[in-house]
């Protein structure tokens, strides 16, 4: 016959941990406390596979639960010496939920279940205290009317109100025992009135009701919603937890209280908790009193004027640390417990997995291995790498008040206050007068880049996670708030418009890029510390990943950053970024206006000593290390003045009909520039650029190498390639102009010629191409906009309904969309390597840096992934991460599916 | 030993018509002609075989070439009666080169070689003639020294210039065999000048340097260059054809000429041709003399002064006539023939297939199907399906004076002429007045589709094959030149600059949409006929195909076009082309100014009885057919006024604010609006959009049957999907809403849901797609955009570039890339088929109406293709084609390799 009634506590314990899936995670735990021979209250647990049965056969329970049920409690009654429904010594209890993973919109918990007329006075006589039991009574009664029987939970509280109010008394503390007795009167009035029936006074149905509203709480929809964004199986199911009760509140020998095993918000080594004595659990919660500290160096921490556990309850603290000590070397982590101290004796209610902000867990991990309670790679496994990003940039500081005006995309972590700035001009100029400013756009383009560089933060009103401003921004480190689409940011009169405030050009903004948040007014910033803790753990991260980690760079600050941050090359230097220097950005567009291939050459003659000068400082700083260039991108009018006046300031100085300027620009507006006239397309149809670009890397490698001694290998990348003929035609073209360079400086040197694959078009094709490249960088940004017909800077109008209705599971742009993009990269590398088995392959989009998509490249093969400079760390400890789970993988059969490790990792 | 090479027309007859790829087209056709006993000139043919030996041992011949070609040559003189080289009877030869397929930039012809100072005095006897003798001699001094010694040929001319001028004479004709004789000398003189040393006189030294010169010329670089665009392998290298000398100028009784065995420009049945008497074949070209029809028939229907061959050689004619009807029933098709006539004795020099206009083409195979020469499925198969879209618009008169401006792309055939107006409004209204006009755009919006609608044709200077302007126009079947990229089109100032020329507002322009020409003034048209061979063969083709031919269609007009060219459904209907007109934007613009739903419901109100009377006069006149409707797919900033005085207005009329407009427009603005905030990314995020669209689409069904009689079978078709939920959310919102009309009507209809391939993630994903797909369509025109990251509304930039280039070897948005674009169909089709058998598969972009891509889809298995009307009759011949050549390929082995067909049609 099938099991459907676990005991724990009783004489006889029948789960524990390893049976979360049967029987929850409090169920679970609650077994493996009383196993370990913890204080916990007896009680038992009736297993998730009884919530699949109530929904697959009708919302009937099998057949034998009932009897188990009954068995069970007897078991508890045995155990406890109380009988349940018994006037004299009454047996209560409580019910709550719990499921595989924590999950909110479901039924919490109903307490002192089991009481009514005539129990109540066997336990007032039991506690000797009339008040407390008729206090339960009511708590009881308006806890399972409001989340068994429905009755709002507002309606009770008036009765209070009003009873409070004729009484004249303000303080729940001062209502005596006869008033809680008209209370409840009240209460069961209100109910029969609400329902047309009365309370329910039978103990075995009150105990039926709450089981019942368990697992009806299941199919509720936010219940349903929560679990459809996260990806739990509705077949999970939830289990529920029938426990004897014990109270906290039965006098000043009582006590409840919460506690972590370490501080969860540094990881400090030392018992962090609260506790509150002649309390129950809610009281704790609702705030009513101030909790005290558990321990005397937690109240010289925090300052507390009440005093600690340790010193007003000296014992049973001793036990409670010892249990402390017990759970966290059997659990071998930080534990999140809750505990109640009925007349001076310790009960344990729960342990979980504590969660702990990113710093905790670094310092959590780190000390976990020196105290040899885990390996290194656990230790790498327990700390998630997004988190990381909190541990790099500044943050606001959390105590400070803020003025929130909207939340935006947390599209650049770190905090930034500043003088609202509308134009990269003017952020420039007040930034060279000293001031910190926020550059506010719509959106940005590249015209904009030296106003950014300026500016202490960006904040936009469009564009999603990877649009411009965002790839931008964390490319520099820089915080950013993207795509605040309640902000009318009006560029030409200078002010922000929100719900009828105004920002205006000069006036202090906010921007939290690590939460999206917007706000008036300064708020103070922390600054990050780097701690030890943080480079031991890389370096263990570093032994165990296969994947190489560069960094997405182009200026001698962005490489040496990320340098520092422990990037080993670069994967991927934009070289338009270049282009848009104030020295060059005129000769750029002298290019452009050529009207011939001799006034093309000639412009970009002006332009090959500066190329030269940038490759080679970029050889310097990353001496020994690889670096792969991608020549020239975008399409030709991202360099040209868009606004009227910068038009007429360009027509001047160039000596050109601003007519003619004006038709120029017209000529080269495109509809869709994302698939214009960019990539090998200028290539092809302007050879003489690639050619210049190509001769200012070999000068720039020979410069730099005669300067540091150490040979310099370029890797030169061919953007948008979509065919094999268009990548053998710029490869030839850079062969040619190696050789021309090498004959002039009379000495050679190795370089290796490849191309991104953005182009479903270039992957579906990667087995011809592959024969004419030495590597494939996946761009997975464009390729993630062509798969999914795309655009970055257009998505946010739907991405986020997207998401929220499970269209896709994440921002894709963000997160790699392994079902589309994915089968993409991996055809392109089964192709590739097919034809080419030294194709070098690595990933240089935004999901290099996106633990998700690294776990991605690790199953798929990838030699390298490459991010921007700050997402490096987080790089380096996602690569090893999936180097590590793969490594199990093989050698365990995987049991899990992709759910159940998805929710695994939102549970954890 | 290897057989070199093949004699014909001697003793011996070697070769035949198989043997192509030996022999080359003229050579094996000479042999085949000699073969059927047709007098020809005895001869040889040295093989392809000997030009790839040549190239692949450093241009050495095989050893036994030189004795093979001397045996072939002893053969031809002894057919003759004569000897090479000999001074009494001298055999003279003709050598011309001869690949598989004609190919312009080889060496063509060296006449009569085999002369010098000796033999041209035998000549002189044998011919009776002195100064034909010298005349000869001169041509092939001046022949041979241009072509095979290098010697420019304006230099012998000069010389002959000289001479005229030193003796006062005008024409050639006066020169007398004496002063032939002394150019003869300058000649000589000249080339030893210029090559420093004689001119060859030893006849064997002769006809070995023609030899050379002809595969000499397999490898210049027009040649090389030709090959590569045409996908001629360089492997297939040409044949070298020597053959005795007959010549046409031996006086009155001597003549040369052309003909057709059928007019090639109509197909009527009957001979047709010129000749001229005593001329060299060369003189016919020149045009020095105006050449005689060959018949009567042909002197009456040219009213032509002098005689006809059969007037003036009746015999020869005769004998000549017989030589026609000979071969037509040989070769069972038209035949291209070159003639000469020795002193009334005739000689054939050439047959091969006859190029023919689209009209003669069509008549020619009905007729040879109709005379038993030809089965239904050959004649199918003669004639390109592409030029039948010549029969079907209206075309420039071949005569009239042009004055051409620019030539653009012929995007969408047919002439017309028309007053210049450069905005839509103007073109309506006066169009309206009773104007014809050509609207010249920059490019074209939908905004502008009431003035296509009006204007008599479509010019703009951006965009390309399948621009805006492109697609709308060839749906329209109105004439469109696309991307004419040298015209400056001034909108605001009303004018076409080009060159330093202008056309103002007002003034004539003429397009020519099958050339892309642009002309200044007006040029007369002719109006086609639609004979009743386009019907026959029409219907032989319907007989053949597997796949049904439906036709892109929204308005009554087109649907009504397409029906009478024999659509068989509707393939795809553009449902938001029904909301750009003028009754109803403003109610589409209020839409989406709405700022709840509420409101957005309320305009849509607005918006339904117009749209179900738009589906239920499409399903009357598609009655019994099958329609597939695609719900709205634009972005909604396409519906929006964008110039400022049309902003001004809208929101007068809407009671809008206009800063509040413009913020909207800001708003709704997108960098990539092809990869934006659209298909059912609108359905997503505004639900009751696509629920207006599906409640009018079956309200509109019910009344249309109920008017006749006939049930409808709408096809509800979601435009972008990129995942099955997508599919799946817009599926049930569509059978919610049919559910609610069914229950209002009080009874059911049949429908289907599918959803548009268009993006690169559909195609990949489509095992999950189709299980909540009924159909698929391929919609190739998005597919091609993001497969290759191309927008076709930018490509006109660098596209030609990249075809001249051979980097895609068509325009992909005109032919499918088979590579690229047809994986992910093929993908998609594999796929889909595997979940769902039942799934229905077609093709709605572009492509479906042309003949390679049909070909494609009907070896991927496609259910049917969907054009704009105009192709309805290309596609309907194309898919009977690709019917018929996969059922041939089914059961005979092919040997052809994919660029042999290429070839072959490049060359048929």
């Amino acid at each position: 016959m099938t099991k459907w009634v676990y005991s724990f506590g009783t004489d006889r314990n029948e789960g524990d941990a390893s049976m979360r899936n049967l029987l929850g995670g409090k169920g679970c735990n609650l077994a493996e406390m009383a196993g370990l021979g913890l204080p916990v209250p007896p009680g038992f647990t009736i297993t998730t596979e009884v919530c699949t049965h109530y929904y697959a056969h009708g919302k009937h329970y099998p057949d034998a639960l009932r009897a188990q049920v009954e068995d069970a409690l007897r078991a508890v009654e045995s155990s406890m010496g109380m009988t349940f429904g018994d006037s004299e010594n009454p047996l209560l209890v409580s019910v709550r939920s719990g499921a595989r993973v924590s999950m909110p919109g479901m039924m919490d918990t109903v307490l002192n279940l089991g009481l009514n007329d005539e129990t109540v006075e066997g336990l007032s006589r039991q506690a000797g205290d009339e008040r407390f039991a008729w206090d339960s009574y009511r708590r009881f009664i308006q806890m399972y009317g409001d989340v068994v029987l429905g009755v709002d939970h507002h309606e009770f509280e008036d009765i209070i109100d009003s009873y409070k109010r004729d009484q004249d008394i303000t303080q729940d503390t001062a209502i005596s025992a006869e008033g809680w007795k008209e209370i409840v009167a009240d209460y069961k009035e209100l109910v029969e009135r609400e329902l047309g029936r009365p309370f329910p006074t039978d103990p075995m149905e009150q105990l039926w009701g709450a089981i019942s509203a368990v697992f009806s709480s299941w199919m509720v929809p936010r219940a349903i919603t929560y679990r459809k964004i996260h990806d739990i199986p509705e077949s999970w199911g939830t289990a529920v937890n029938v426990q004897s009760m014990v109270f906290g509140n039965m006098g000043e020998d009582s006590a409840t209280g919460v506690a972590f095993t370490r501080d969860p918000s540094t990881g400090e080594n030392y018992f962090y908790g609260e506790y509150l004595i002649n309390a129950q659990g809610e009281d704790v919660v609702a705030g009513i009193r101030t909790p005290q500290s558990l321990t005397l160096k937690g109240r010289e921490k925090e300052g507390g004027d009440l005093p600690s556990m340790e010193e007003t309850m000296p014992e049973v603290f001793q036990q409670l640390d010892a249990v402390r000590g017990k759970l966290e070397k059997h659990y071998r982590d930080i534990q999140d417990l809750e505990f109640t101290v009925q007349k001076g004796k310790l009960f344990m209610l729960q342990t979980r997995s504590g969660k702990r902000t990113a710093k905790a867990a670094l310092k959590i991990a780190v000390d976990l291995v020196e105290e040899g309670l885990i390996t290194q790679e656990e230790a790498l496994l327990r700390v998630d790498p997004q988190s990381l990003d909190q541990l790099l940039h500044p943050t606001l500081d959390p105590k400070a008040e803020r003025d929130v005006l909207t939340k935006g995309l947390p599209a650049s972590p770190g905090a930034a206050s500043g003088v609202a700035v509308f134009t990269a001009d003017e952020a420039e100029a007040r930034a060279q007068a000293g001031e910190k400013v926020v550059l506010c756009r719509q959106e940005t383009s590249p015209e904009d880049i030296h106003g950014m560089h300026a500016s202490a933060g960006i904040l936009t009103s469009r564009g999603g996670m990877t649009s411009h401003a965002a790839v931008v921004a964390r490319g520099m480190g820089k915080p950013c708030v993207a795509g605040a689409g309640e902000l009318h940011i009006d560029v030409k009169a200078r002010v922000i418009r929100i719900d009828g405030r105004t920002i205006k050009d000069g006036e202090i903004v906010t921007i939290d890029g690590s939460t999206g948040e917007v706000m008036a007014g300064a708020v103070p910033t922390i600054q990050p510390e780097m701690s030890g803790d943080f480079a031991t753990l890389m370096g263990w991260a570093d032994s165990r990943r296969r994947m190489a980690v560069r960094t997405n760079a182009e200026t001698p600050l962005d490489a040496q950053t990320a340098r520092d941050f422990g990037a080993e090359g670069i994967g991927l230097c934009r070289t338009e970024h270049m282009f848009f220097e104030a020295s060059r950005i005129q000769n750029v567009r002298e290019m452009i206006f050529a009207t011939d291939e001799d006034e093309r050459r000639a412009a970009l003659h002006k332009l090959l000593p500066e190329q030269r000068a940038d490759f080679a400082a970029l050889f310097e700083i990353m001496k020994g290390l690889p670096i792969t260039i991608r020549l020239l991108d975008p399409p030709l009018h991202e360099f040209l003045p868009h606004e009227e006046e910068d038009i007429e300031s360009f027509a001047k100085t160039a000596g050109l009909d601003t007519d003619h300027v004006r038709r120029r620009l017209s000529d080269l507006h495109e509809m869709n520039p994302m698939l214009g006239h960019r990539g090998c397309r200028l290539g092809v149809t302007y050879p003489e650029i690639y050619q210049m670009q190509a001769r200012a890397i070999f000068e720039g490698a020979f410069e730099s190498s005669e300067k540091t001694g150490e040979a310099v290998v370029p890797e030169i990348m061919i953007p948008l390639v979509g065919t094999r003929k268009e990548l053998q035609l710029m490869r030839e073209a850079v062969e040619l102009m190696a050789e021309a360079v090498f004959e002039e400086k009379g000495k050679r040197l190795d370089y290796t010629v490849g191309t991104m694959i953005e182009l479903p078009r270039a992957a579906l094709t990667a087995d011809k191409i592959a024969h004419s490249a030495d590597f494939f960088s996946f761009g997975t940004n464009d390729l993630t906009q062509t798969c999914l017909g795309m655009s970055r800077d257009d998505a946010a109008s739907f991405l986020p309904s997207y998401v929220e209705k499970g269209i896709y599971e994440r921002d894709p742009f963000v997160s790699i969309d392994v079902d589309g993009v994915g089968q993409l990269v991996e055809i392109a590398c089964e192709r590739g390597r097919q034809v080419n088995a030294s194709l070098k392959l690595g990933i240089c989009g935004e999901h290099g840096g996106d633990p998700a998509s690294i776990a991605f490249c690790e199953k798929t093969g990838l030699d390298y992934v490459s991010c921007s400079p700050y997402r490096v760390p987080i790089a380096r400890l996602a690569a090893a991460q999936a180097a590590i789970r793969k490594g199990q993988a093989s050698v365990k059969p995987v049991s899990a599916t992709a759910s159940t490790k998805k929710a695994a990792v939102a549970a954890g």
